[in-house]
Parts: C-alpha cells; structure tokens; sequence
C-alpha cells in the first residue's frame, strides 16, 4: 500500500508499505477525510520528536474499518469511525489515574505520526479499537467530523485546564485552529468577554463568529498592558494558550487574576526554559495556576464532541478554508500547512472510499 | 413610604411603613424594575416559609441607591444597582466555608422576602451594599437585568450542582423561568442533547430558543421512559430538576446514567419525604449523586452573571410575557404569578425612579 | 480443581470444576491468602444479586499467578499478587468516564462472585491481568494486603465520595471492617472528631485505635440526636455509611451541615425506597449532597492502598480478628461470617501455595 | 502603648504608639503568645514587602479580647482568641470567589507586618472580628494554638493546591517549621511515601516524627536525581514547595510524574523569574500543573485547624524548640529568627496577660 511519510528530518515523500497486521485488539481503517496539522510540520522540519525514518504522517481523520482484530467488539468492517489523535492503553496506570494521554509515559497516548505510523496510508492501524475508535454518527461530515480528531479536543481541553467558569473573562492567545476552538469552546463553559489574540483577518473574522468578543494585536503593544487596561487593572480570569512560544507564560501571568488559571495546550518547541516573573505571580503566593496538556483522546471524547456537531452546538466547518480531493493531495495539503498561507485555516483531504 | 406585604397567611394588601434605618453597611434602595416570583406566592397562599405579618414582599429587583450607610465604599445615591435575591453575611462561616446562601443557618442567606422586608417597597433596605449589590452595566435594560435576581442564578446553579461538561446529555425538567434558564445554562456549559420537560406551548418555543433539542411532555408517558428510550437504555448525564414535585426524584435516578448527577434547585414545598428508589439507585452504589441548593447570591454572582448579558451570551428578555408600568402595579404582576395564565413566563413592574 | 461454591440461593457447597481457561489478557491465580465477604452472605443467604448456580464465591484475595495470557506484559507465573474484588474493563465508556467500576453497565466492575467466578477455587481467573492486579510489595503480609481487596478501598472510599477535609467532623454509621476502614480513612483525609455508631465491644475497641474520637450507640437514643447535641446543633461536615439500612439517611441527613455531604458504601439490600426528609434536606435547597458509590477497583487502586501499608500510615491487622489454615477453612470462615459472632470482625484463610 | 516595629528597612526598635482606634467590625487583642515569623526578617532586613516605617512587626499570635467594636456580634473582652496571620475582608469580590487571601488585591489578606500594624505591640486591632477570629479552644496551649496562625495552614495549604490524594508519595521541599506542616499536612491527606528535603538534624528529627519516610539531602547531588532514582524513574504525585528559591521549582518540575502538581507556600524573595524546564514539563503538555498561594486565614480556617489539635491528630508543640517569657522578650526571638541557629525551629514568646 502507499504511504505518505516522514523519509527523515527536513523530508516527505511517498513510500510503498505492507498492509499492517491487525492484533487481536486492534482495527484497520481506510481513510475518508483526513488532515494535515502544524505538528506534522514540526516533526518534519524541525525534528520536533527527533529523527524518524519513514514514519507515516497524519493523526486527524475519518475513515472506514476495513478489518477488526479477534477480539474487538463494537466495530466490524464497513462502519464509518472518527479516528482521535490521542489513542491510549486504556488499562495503564496512567489512565487508570485520569491521565490516558500519558499512559506508558508523557504524552505516550500520542502514537499515531510519532512513536506508531499515522493515518496518512491507504490503511491505518488503530491501536484498542473498542476504546480508541468512535462511529462517525449517521449525517455528520466526515471533513467536519475529521477537526474532532485534534483541533476540536485540543482546543476545548485549554478551557478544561484553566476551569473556565460562567462570567468568566478569558484570553485566547492564538487563533489558528486550535486557538479558534479555544474560542468556542470557552464560550461554551460560560465564558462572558472573550479576547482573542491574532492578527490574521480570516482568522480575525471566524474568531468573532465563534464568540470572541475583543480581538487582540500584538502590533498595538503588549498583550498584557492591553488586557489589563481593557479590564480597568484587574486582568482575566483565564488565560488559554494556543500559540505564541515560551515569552507567551510571562504575559499570560501578568494578565491574570489572583485566582485565575492558564490553561496551555500549545506544543512549546524550542527553548530551554518557560520563565514565570516572580513578582506577577505574586511572590510564589498569587493563585495563578499554570495548566498545561495533551488533549484527552479515545473513543468516548470523541462521542462526546461528536453529540456537539451533532446538536448543532459548534459547527466545525468554520475551520475548513481549503478543500481537496483525492488521496494524493495529501502531500499539497502539507505543503500548505507549512507555507501558511494567510487565509489559510484548516485544509481537508477527501479520500474516495 | 408604601409596601406591598404578606399581610399574614394568604392575604396581601399595601400598608404604610417606615422608611428602613440604614445601618453602617447597609444601603436604602429605590425600585427601578421588581419582579414577583412563584416563592412570593408559595410563601403567601401556602405558607411556605410559615406565618408573616405585615412582611413585604419581593426579592428580585433592579434599582436606584438612595442612601448608604458610613461604611460602604463602593456605592453612593443615584447608583444604579442590581439585587440578588440571596443576600449573605459574608464573613459567617458558611460563607468562609463557600456556602454562603446559607449564612446563620440554612437557607439564612435568604433574607429578602423572609425574615426581612423585601422589594416591594418604595424604598428597601439591603444589607452589606458592598458586598451583595452590583452596579448595573451601562447599556444594560433594567427589566432584563431584574431576571438576574433570581431567574438566571437559579437556573444556572442547577448545572454547576450537577456538573455539566463538554458533550453531557442533560435534562431539564419545568420549563418555568427557572427551568428555561437551566436550559440555558445547561447549553451554555457544554451540554449537547437537551431534553426539556415541559407542556406550556409558549414555554416550548422559548426552551427551543435557549437551546433545548427535544421537548419531553409527561402526557406522552412516564417521563424516565421517554428518556430511557431516547438514550438506547442508556440515560443521561445529568438531570436539573426545576419543577416537579417530591416524586420527581425518582424519575431522575432512574433516567441517570451511572457516574450522573441530579442538580435541584425546586423549592420543594410540601410532602414529608423524597424518596430514591433504591435498585435504580444501584443499590446505593451508583454513583448518582443527588444534590440540591439554593443559588449563590451576591455581588460577584451579580456581576458576572451581567456580564453574559452584556456580551450577548444570554437574551434574558424572551422571559417576559408581560410588563407592567407603575409601582402600584406590583399586585397585579403578583396575582398574575398566582393565576398562571398560558402564555406566562415572568412579568415585569417597571417603576418611575 | 476443586471450588467453593453458591449451588442456589441458600446453598453452599463443594464442586469439581475445569480450571479455567485463560484468555489472551486473563491471568490465573492460585490463592494464599482469601476472605470471606458479608456480600458472599447476602449472595448466598438472601439472593441479593439473584440466583446463581455452581458461582464460586469470593472477591478478596492474595494469590500466585500460575498462568498469564499472550498479550499480558507485567506479570508471570509466580508473581504474588493482590486482587482487587472490582476489576474493570478500562477500555469501556465508563471507564473513559471515571467510573470503572460501572464498566458494562452499572456495577458492572463487580465481577467475582457476582457474574463470573469469584476467588473461592484452586485456580481463579482474573481478567485484564496488566489492568487489575496489582504485585504484593515485598514484606507485605498476605494477610493483611487481602484486606485491600475490598475492605480498605470501599471504607476509604466513602471519604472520597463526602469529600472530607482537614477539620472536618465526620460520622461514620456502622464499624464492621468496612466501617472501621471508613474511620481510618477519614483520618487519613483530615478529619479532626470522627463519630462511629456502633455497639460492639471489639469493633468499638479498633475503632478507637483508627481514630474515632466518640463513639455513639443508637440504644443511647436515636443517632442524629446524639450528634445534633454533641456538636451544638450544627451538625458534622460529613456522614460515612458504612451500615444501616434505608432509614439511616434520613438520620445521616439530619445530623448533617449544609454544604455536608453523605458518602454511602453500603450495600443496600432490600426495601424499595431510600426516605430524604424534606425539610432537613432544605425543601431541596440544602446544599446536602447525597452520593453512594461502589469502590474503584484495579491495578492503581491496589498500588497505591498497598503503599499506605508499605509506609505504616494503615495497619490493616487489627481488622483480622480470626485465622485459618488451609483452602478447605473457606467453608467454615464463611459460616463465621454468616454467624457474626460477637468479637468477629474479619476471618482470613491462609492457603499453602 | 509600646510596640515592637520596623523602624525603616534594616532597622527594628520599641516605640510608644497610641492605643488603636476600635472600628465597628474591630476588635482589640492584647497578647498572650507571640511568634516572629521568617517573613518578619524578610520585611525588615531584605525589604522584601518595601520600606516601611513605624510599622509593628507580628502575625503571629494567641491573644485576649480587649475591646470590640459596637457591630461586633460573636465576641467580648476577656475572650481568648487565635488570631489569623491573614484577616481577609470577607465582602470582597476576591473573598466572594473563594480567594479570601487576595481581598482588596493581590496578597492583600495580609495585613498584619506588611500594610497594617502586626500583633508586636501591647494591644493589637484585628479587622473584623466576627470573621478573622477564633474562639480558643478551652485546653488548648496557647503557644500550641499559636502555630496555627501561620505555620499550620500554610504548611497545610501546599498539599490542598497539590491536591494530595491517598497513598500519593510526595516530596516536602524545605523542612523549616512550614514545611513541617508541610509534612504534616500530606500525611493528614492521605499521603504514603514523603520525601522531605533538609539537612538540618533537629529539623530532620522531627520530620521523620511528622511522617516522613524519606530524608533527601542536596549535599548527596540534585534531589531530583536522588528522587527519580528511588522512584524507579517514575517521579513523585506532589512536590510542595515550602522552601528553596526560585530554581527549586525546575528540579519540582523534573521530579513530578505526568498528571501530578506541585503546590507551593514559600515566598520567592527574589529574582526575576521562575524558570520551568520546557522539556521536562512535556513539552506544554505533561499536565504538570503548578500552584502556588497564600494560606487561606479567617476564622473558619482556625477553627477547623484547631480542632486538629483537640483531637489529637497534630501536635504543633514539636515545632517549639525555644520559649521566651515576657512581652519584651519579643526582640529576642526576632534575632533568633534572623540567626537561625541550627537547632531552632520556632521560637514562642508567652507574655503575661
């Protein structure tokens, strides 16, 4: 089968592959829709995981099974199934803690175009597939459905770790997709004034449409000094971040409330050190918890997000700003996530099946 | 100055009263919008919180500061204020304790309207003005504002007690001002199915626009069923109860779904016992939490349930069937409550300040 | 292989069975140290989950792994190792959810001795060996770590489920073993006064050792009287079930604080209703909240209950009040605990392996 | 009256100040037990809350009623109290949302020695009586109860924002007389192995007697490696930082298992910035979250401590090594503080009253 992988660090190509051999737990899965993302840009060219040699790329997608190991129970060849990034050993300690992302170690729920080959094969092995693998529910997109696999869970978790309340005030730094449902999903915890931080004007536009209520230019000055002159001085009540780099946790404590959290689900790529300022985080003693995490993956997180799209509750399609057919356009799609350009949101690949 | 009262159990009527004494922390408030609420009636025709005399009435209210006493900080005369129902003593400790709506015993942050004259006075007395009266946001209209007493913080209390998260199917059952807003803040806190238990016609459209997906009527059969059924068997997330009666509470555990919650905030007014069926209940194992309470009041719950409405995440005024003009026409709205035609939801007295 | 076993509601007795045949992720397990359970009681003596014909019986244990699966990675035959009595599927939705312990619908991580069978045979079967079981630390006495199958984590969970905190005054009704584990898990969350209602001199005894600071007998007057007049008529912050029956809520409700929890782990075995008193339950706004849950079960659970031993902060001996010698004793220590004679606390049966 | 102040940065001395003014909330103490704090040296020989003048040192104490105001309702003269090192205004909109000590901005709980006069002087005023004191227990050592206005709650607090759960192991760094409590505090939640950093043998001594099961001394390399390395490489649940300075806090990071926290109590003194290791804190993602905050004070909080000392579960009499009597003495036991001889761990003033 064709594969479209990571040759090694600074190259892509396409490569042929056996067909995976399915375990007794595990399922194969044909894609339908699937999608690039910026970490598969990092792996790629900037060794963000270290070096890999034709890795499978890929970990956002929907696909249909094509074969179940003997002892699955739920799926069955044929059944249409949103494939999470995240797909944990459910029976770790780590899970068995609340943790399942970090099962077998930190961020080791994270398998798919990292430490296992991803969804970007003609054929794609899912590890646990009755705990891992959701059914794509009868009249939901499958592009749609495809943005639960990461941006969705990863974007909402912000508003999780940082414990968004109702009337709460919240800065959302970042609006790519990630940042975007950052934005939704703090509007859907509760959250009044929301203050997006970007500067692109599509983004700009679809971050208004999900709620955000103030948008955010670095170009005016300091995030900080314009967040707190926005809130009479008395700064936010949560600060999630979905881009920005080390610096963005200096500024993201200064705009913050006694009390208040940040919630970051921003993978920081470089950089020895995060450097909280001492007297901001008053002196140790100030309550501005620092949060930061690897979406919760598996089957049900799926479901759950899934009754979201299907309730009408997010619509998912915002995302999408460019659309192709065929799976040999996965390799443009890349190609566009790494040259980002400026209307560019999310990009889909639809894959006949 | 006039007050409307509960002249004792059953009857009410206007007497003359003194102008309240406006202690060091107190505050002396002039009415600008007052809403009844179905406790008003409870506590007059039923005799809910037992016998009054001469009491005045009312606990939700928007109006204008008329005195302050030596100690308050933050307000003075001509302020425009909102008043929550539930009034605390901040530094009790069921307060400290982060109950504060039960401050000198339960149920004690509960003044207005029962153990001290409520708003239904040309000038009312409410106490710690700095700590339980919010400044009404510029922009905002008073009578949207006055369903931020009791309605909204109520209603949202039952999703807080039951713990709604991203994706839950909740239901809510009474679709009352109450429960439309526990529709509301059940949306507005990640649930995705909404099933609304309800028969009024205009409070069927209402709970539709506040984001309910199904409309669940007790005339259609035993409502766990209805749900049961809905679910595969499976029961939902959650269960906000918002009407009903004693009997309530069993249909609830059983529509639950193990590791569910219900969250109550009905007053309930009579019956010597609520009963939890014990198998459904998983032999008491289940881990279907039943919690209860009354909604946190203050300063802080005010402001930033306001600030909803100032961004435009919560349109309190499709609660208002019918508004009033006039102080004295605070017994009309009242036996209005009382009478319950169809199309009411809440009336409004609007006061010339 | 020979297995202890319920023939019928109301029988015990000896069987030959096949041992089992061990799955891909199952381990099987041969005994050193098992216990009876009051649960066997009522499973056997008054069907309390049904009939059932030839189930082994017994969930609590110590044994030697004698066979593990093809896919198990942590464990080899002869491995010592605790089992949990509840043994989740951690793949299933409810898992996902927190609630292991309602794997496959509700109560549905009970399966030893409940719907498949228990620890009570020559060889027993444990599945998700990687999942649930659990290697006996080093120095732990058999013993003593059998207590953690069952009896620690259901009297420590209470706690978890009432949400106890330092200082916190706690009542725990009923000191049998899960009881007089309920006290020493209060203890161990910072409860300062611990109330336990009991009679029996021996379990009195031991439950001072744990940590109850008075002790209340229900032939002294009724219970929530006797702790409304100890703590000034304002109740505890947090009542443990550990005993008792239908009726002991409304007492528990009674004697509790608003903004108190209950934390029931009892088994409530017969009667079709659980009774809340209205009015002592705030007319439903008491902020009491009413949880009961069964004890999470699995492989962390037992890890980390095991430590508490490991480091002296739980002595789990004190609870094991009778010892017997030999596979063939199972009859007799369940008889014991059919007759609970007067200084019985928990029987323990020492298998030579 | 004479006071014990800071006279200027660098500078302590006696003054004679007026008795003060009792407000309408206010009460009057005069002492009967006095501690000097660490923090009191920081005030006044590293500046570290800014230059003061005049300002009476002292928060910690056990103390007589002298005077009430006329609103106060729960206390008389005569009345013997502990009293808070932190004495929250209880209205405050940051009290209102469960962060009492950030009242009137951040940190702005504490008053005593840092923006009000402490507890040094012949008579001291405490804002809000009813709601910042605590009756003392009859029975109680004053110079016991003394410990608990600061060192016992702060102590006690890392484990609350570490959130400690049962049979967690949990490293204690510093083992001063609050990390003590530190020790203390994660064995009264539930904690099984603590590792408690420290060098000094009297401080190690008492450690072990608080539960510590492990002594880490940085003198046998980073205690990061020395914790790792007895963890198998699996890291610790809880770091609670009461001691070290701003680097401890990327050895806490390192040593912290995915999904754990650390909570720390110390006050950072100086530097720029904290610095969190990227990598090790997963990239952003490895849900190591970090808190930090200031004790919770007021009356509840002494109230529920307190009762650990009634009933036996903490003896605070371990952290006295050094008893002073006569209100003068107070200038000693400063001196003591600022130079720390190897054996002390806190020093008592008792003053005749």
């Amino acid at each position: 089968m064709k594969a479209f992988v990571m040759k090694k660090i600074g190259e892509v190509g396409w490569v042929e592959k056996p067909v995976p051999e399915c375990g007794p737990l595990d399922a194969l899965v044909k894609p339908i829709a699937l999608a690039p993302c910026t970490s598969d840009v990092h792996t790629v060219w900037e060794g963000a995981v270290g070096e890999r040699t034709n890795l499978t790329l890929g970990h956002e997608g929907v696909g249909q099974v094509y074969e179940v190991g003997s002892l699955v129970k739920d799926f069955k060849p044929g059944d249409k199934v949103i494939i999470p990034a995240i797909t944990p050993d459910w029976n770790s300690l780590a899970a068995q803690a609340g943790y399942s992302m970090h099962s077998g170690g930190i961020l080791g729920g994270w398998k798919f175009s990292n430490v296992a080959d991803g969804l970007f094969g003609e054929i794609a092995l899912v590890n646990d597939a009755d705990g891992n693998l959701a059914p794509l529910p009868e009249g939901l997109d499958p592009a749609d459905a495809a943005m639960l696999s990461d941006m969705v869970p990863t974007g909402f978790h912000a508003s999780e770790l940082a414990g968004v309340q109702y009337g709460d005030k919240v800065v959302v730094i970042g609006i790519g997709p990630v940042g975007l449902m950052g934005v939704a999903g703090a509007v859907l915890k509760g959250a009044s004034h929301v203050y997006a931080v970007g500067t692109r004007p599509n983004c700009i536009k679809v971050a208004r449409e999900y709620g955000a209520t103030d948008i955010i230019s670095y170009k005016e000055g300091p995030i900080d000094e314009q967040i707190l002159a926005k809130t009479g001085g008395e700064g936010v009540d949560r600060v999630l971040i979905a881009g920005g780099n080390n610096d963005t946790f200096a500024e993201a404590v200064r705009m913050l409330r006694p009390g208040g959290a940040i919630g970051n689900v921003n993978y920081l790529g470089e950089g020895e050190f995060i450097r909280i300022p001492r007297v901001d985080w008053g002196v140790g003693m100030g309550h501005k918890t620092i949060a930061g995490g690897l979406m919760p993956g598996g089957r049900l997180r799926m479901q759950k997000l899934a009754s979201l799209l299907e309730t009408g509750r997010l619509d998912t399609s915002k995302l999408i700003t460019h659309r192709f057919e065929g799976f040999d356009k996965i390799e443009e799609a890349l190609m566009l996530m790494k040259d980002k350009p400026r209307d560019l949101i999310k990009p889909i690949v639809m894959v006949e099946s």
